[in-house]
């Protein structure tokens, strides 16, 4: 594998030093071998809402960038700004030996990566393949296995945090694949999240993403039922938010991002659920969640009754709110 | 009101008084005066695993007791140590005109106070009844009606804590009724608990209670759940709770009382789930959350669901355990 | 009991002849007496959608009837056509020694028999008492034993079948007491149903109905799903209702109550889901279920789930369609 | 088509009739003419539980096999039986022109069609392939479209009855694929079952299946809950399970496959729960249901549940017992 790694760019050892094992005292030979680096193209195939910000942190951090993307016109922009746009994933995989891929589904990360076009049509030895998009594990596993074939590196890095956290580069990274390949990863991810974790073998960071927002969605519909019950009791929302959130039901969606509108500011149930993360996407998550348990036969009895609950809302005019209107969805009494 | 307040005790007004509210500097005659106060007896029923360590902290506080139990034995310990016991509810209201109940269901709530010698035979005009057992807040509500029709308080106060809790006099006491009686309450509550929260008319103590177990059961099959499907997909157990903990899925269950064995210490899942807060008593939670969503008419799904594992659970030989079990049963395989 | 039975009216032994217990031949005298029997008043309380047509068809039978309704407007029509109209339930107990019952709910219900007006206020001894409203077998059986002390006989006889088959005389009855008093229940119960069935002790007709409808709910809400999944998938509703009409997955929400527009003629389902059994009744019965598995630590995880599922259509206007409006509640799709 | 067929066996225009169409009196010729049609072989892939009795059935009917099994063991019996066993299903498609295939997952299917040496490797023009495994809808297209390029036919017809019906030859199959060749299929699959059931395009059949299955589950689990419900309040099983089939409650779970022991005979509940349909095969075609699901944003609440109950059920030691064993599952009270 070091053999393979010398083959990506002239970044030499540094890269490979995360954080906390970073030398008290680089010399400065190293740090000027890092920024010579830096300068190395990374490709980026896919600039939708969440890529388009993330492919912005990685310039803002000398990157060059070659782009693609199915549709040309979210190139534009970067072209504009001197980035180079190619007219495939094969194409971006010869101009680049870092790359990353955010899209929105398993098919997509597969036509991009094994497609007519895709990378592996061109891919060069040693280079490093970072999946951002949020998919099937044992999709990551595949993926990984034929990139491996071709003697380059996958790895899976699904993000956490929205739109908001992609510009401001405050996103978490989870990443699976080789530990050795993690500090290579880090040094580009590092420029767009502010957390980038470690979490085991190829698919494990799309295990440890899907498994935290199935949690996420079952609290947050706990939290809906709870705060509606308790306000149907007589209860005061606000207090009951503050008694909940100082005992055992406390959880991040009743004390960070509450669903019931005037209990907090600032987040979407404040502002009638525009924004933050989309019912749809939520339901997105809670399918492959779904499937990662019907193929690891592990029972998920209220993750499957969540999926459900969304699965509705979608078709009940929610697809575009936040996941947090679950409230509005179970409280909301229409006359007909 | 202020007339039958009077006839309790002799405690006058700074009974009234709040932490919050108490003056910055209480005269000398004032202190003795409360100080006296303490000394007029305190009644208390249901002397059970959560009453005998709560009466005993009333007892360091300087409180002389009035005690029944419907198991003569449960009051031996207390007889020896010089308090007053009696033969009935009725004869705890005939001399003590602040009296405190705990017990295990609403029927013996019900018997407790209205039964053929219940505390409503005797009381005095102007007690206050503090029911601090977990039980239907509609129940709550018609022993406030038939109290207030004697001339007395009623006040519900169920506790949130274990047995540890109630031992080192560290409940969280949620309160509901009238709020000019909260302060009186707060006195003997304070004494027992180092939380206590008005929450609003009579019921709503019981409302806080119920919302906040019906979240906790849902966050805590829900951490099982996303927990036992991340290790069956490769991650690492700590890891995961770990980035749980740092990401949205973070809720108590996962961070304070996590179901794993081998996550954390000095919680039940550390030792084969033995102590802890049963799953059966989980389980009557649930159905008072249950009774108070059908008659309110308010749609609980996950909460019903959660409600029924932990039917199954009690069903399975789970019933002693403590209720973050559910990770045990949801994971073990048998073999057949 | 004998002794007692003979205090009602002048009906003698035939009539606890059970249809298949009656003789081949029944003498002259015996029919006289059965005939004059029947012209002993009838009590009936509770004249709404259901008790209306069923207090009619008794009417019918030739019975005069003592009429009260808690709205003095649902009597008019019975004054009118010449049947005694009183006052209060214990006016009718005081003028009727067989007296039945339809009300809305169980308040309802111990209000008609333990109210300050209430029937075991004047109750004959030996009076037959049947109650063929739906409501809490537990509250059944409470009421059970308050008649069984006034000396009078009580049973629980709720009804199967909606408006339809009360005009028509075509109800089931399922009827829970003392098996001796069967007949002398039937003979009432046979002028207003086609089906009058003994299902054993106190409480085990409404036992009966509420599983039943349990039932109904769930093998409805599959159809719904199944249907609904077919149609997505391609298949033609008509084909598939008849696959499944033909295999393992009949019922008879698909095969004589299909949910899906244009599969049958004759249901709600052809004419927008109205008529039928509303919603909200759907709703209060799983309600009974979800209590009376509470009481006996049944689990019922597809039951408690329909029940909200009922719950949550009611609050999203499906309150008056029938039960089976559930196929559109999982279809429709709104675009917002 | 008519052209391609014509490549197939000897078989003329008889082959296309249906037992419905079938001509009052087929000539002499005709009769020939199909006698000779049955000696042309079949290629039969999968000699499981269930693909052995259905080959012996075709053998009856005088179809010369040839056989592959990946269990060589599988194929014995029919070798010394003087069928033709050969190496794999490339080998098949060699030497038949119509073949049947009887696999245990959609991976399997897979593998036989387009493997390595599957089918498609040497597949004759005008072949017609028939699935009877229970696979995903959509794996079943893609299979189609494989096969059409190559010239030859695919559908999929998967079957209702378990091994007795295989043995019996009164499997139910549910077709999917172009109309003008179902009279084809039906000829063989004729042999095997008594009802074969066109549904529509390909993938259809497989549809038909899943619904029908998915339904199944839920009645079943609805029908166990509401016969323990009723139990536990006092009814008697046989009286209970005789009022549901009279009365709107009425499936075939309860009328045909009762899950309570005693209530019928012949069934597995009469038999400890052995034979039958197993727990683990219910859990796979509610995987299938659960899939079809997601892709389609079908909203299955129920049947999500279910599919978890009996997921459940397998880790519990149920996963060989007969499906209605969830009556046990719910009701068993363990000790600890």
């Amino acid at each position: 594998m070091a053999a393979s790694l010398r083959l990506r760019g002239a970044t030499s050892g540094l890269r490979y030093w995360s954080h906390r094992q970073r030398p008290a005292a680089a010399s400065l030979a190293a740090v000027c071998s890092r920024s010579m680096a830096s300068k190395t193209p990374v490709g980026f195939i896919g600039l939708g809402n969440m890529g388009n910000p993330m492919a912005k942190n990685l310039m803002k951090h000398g990157y060059p960038l070659i782009i693609y993307d199915v549709f040309p016109d979210a190139c534009k922009e970067f072209q504009e700004a001197g980035e180079q746009v190619v007219s495939s994933p094969a194409d971006v995989a010869e101009k680049a030996d870092r790359i990353i891929t955010m899209l929105p589904t398993s098919i997509n990360a597969v036509e991009a990566y094994s497609g007519t076009n895709g990378i592996l049509k061109k891919v060069k030895k040693g280079s490093l393949l970072i999946d951002s998009s949020t998919i099937d594990p044992s999709v990551s596993k595949e993926l990984a296995k034929e990139v491996e074939k071709m003697g380059a590196v996958f790895m899976d890095a699904p993000v956490s945090g929205g739109v908001g956290a992609a510009r401001s580069g405050n996103l978490t990274f989870m990443v699976g694949g080789v530990e050795e390949e993690f500090a290579a990863a880090q040094e580009l991810l590092g420029c767009m999240g502010s957390n980038v974790v470690y979490c085991g073998a190829v698919g494990t960071g799309q295990a440890a993403k899907i498994c935290n927002n199935m949690l996420l969605a079952i609290s947050m519909i706990g939290t809906a039922e709870a705060m509606n019950l308790g306000i149907r009791l007589g209860l005061d929302p606000k207090l009951l938010a503050k008694i909940l959130n100082m005992s055992s039901g406390r959880c991040w969606s009743s004390d960070t991002y509450n669903p019931v509108p005037g209990v907090m500011d600032g987040v979407p149930s404040a502002n009638n659920y525009q924004g933050g993360f989309g019912t749809t996407l939520m339901a997105k998550d809670l399918g492959l969640a779904q499937d990662s348990a019907t193929s690891t036969k592990s029972p998920i009895l209220l993750g499957s009754l969540a999926h459900q609950i969304y699965r509705m809302m979608c078709a009940k005019g929610y697809s575009k709110k936040d996941f947090s209107s679950v409230f509005q969805f179970l409280r909301e009494e229409e006359n007909f």
